[in-house]
């Protein structure tokens, strides 16, 4: 259940400005209530696991600051931060394969998000569904009461 | 489809060791192929998505170096590397809430594993089935089509 108050509909600063919005000046930024939640690493950065909403496939793994989780929550589409590229990514803007945001929650500690989505066509951009589809390592399985 | 041979069982060497095992002394090591695979951040890690393997269920998000990717791999335990008490974890040693390995398949990039396994009791430290229960973030929703 949503603890956290509506985020209001805001508008979107350039890409590539990821310096936080000063305070009082009516720019967007997180909500403080949601911020403080956030545990970031040296980057600023939390991990985001993007799951398809009615499989329950884990899609991909993705990276967002606090510019990135403002827009996923505010304009139904998942927006990550490229640490290759160093700039915003909107999924889909390029391959069409967009991700529409169904929820988003934040885990116990703030260092990771679980952000569920209906994904049009592939995740990957490889061309598989997953990012992890097909790529399996051998692994010993476990039993209970083994 | 693992691509990977199979990894012998081999021993555990000491928690806390965290330097790679010299090469031809027989010592226990991540096999070559595997450790190619994986596109460490600085602090020689990379993000573990655990999913129950038969709800779907996203559990949680740990973290493993190549030692804890050994173990994991190889003893039908879930290990990950604790980056706040900078030691192996093995999941369920203290609590009882063993994950049992099901399957691990590294992503496109190899920043991310997803693993599967069947989670006995909560994943979270805080007594909840998974580490996001109860921790949703207002988000606004997007649809096809729209």
């Amino acid at each position: 259940m949503p603890h956290i108050p509506e985020p209001q509909p805001v508008s979107v600063p350039p890409a590539g400005s990821r310096s936080a919005a000063p305070a009082g000046q009516g720019a967007a930024a997180l909500p403080e209530e949601v911020a403080a939640l956030l545990k970031r690493d040296a980057a600023g950065l939390v991990a985001a696991v993007v799951q398809q909403f009615d499989s329950g496939e884990v899609l991909m793994l993705g990276w967002m600051d606090d510019e990135a989780l403002r827009r996923t929550l505010t304009t139904g589409r998942v927006t990550f931060w490229s640490r290759s590229r160093r700039e915003y990514w909107r999924k889909g803007d390029t391959s069409g394969h967009v991700q529409f945001v169904k929820s988003v929650a934040v885990d116990c500690d703030g260092d990771a998000l679980l952000v569920t989505v209906d994904q049009v066509g592939a995740a990957c951009h490889t061309g598989t569904r997953t990012c992890f589809e097909g790529r399996g390592l051998a692994a010993v399985v476990g039993h209970r009461g083994a």
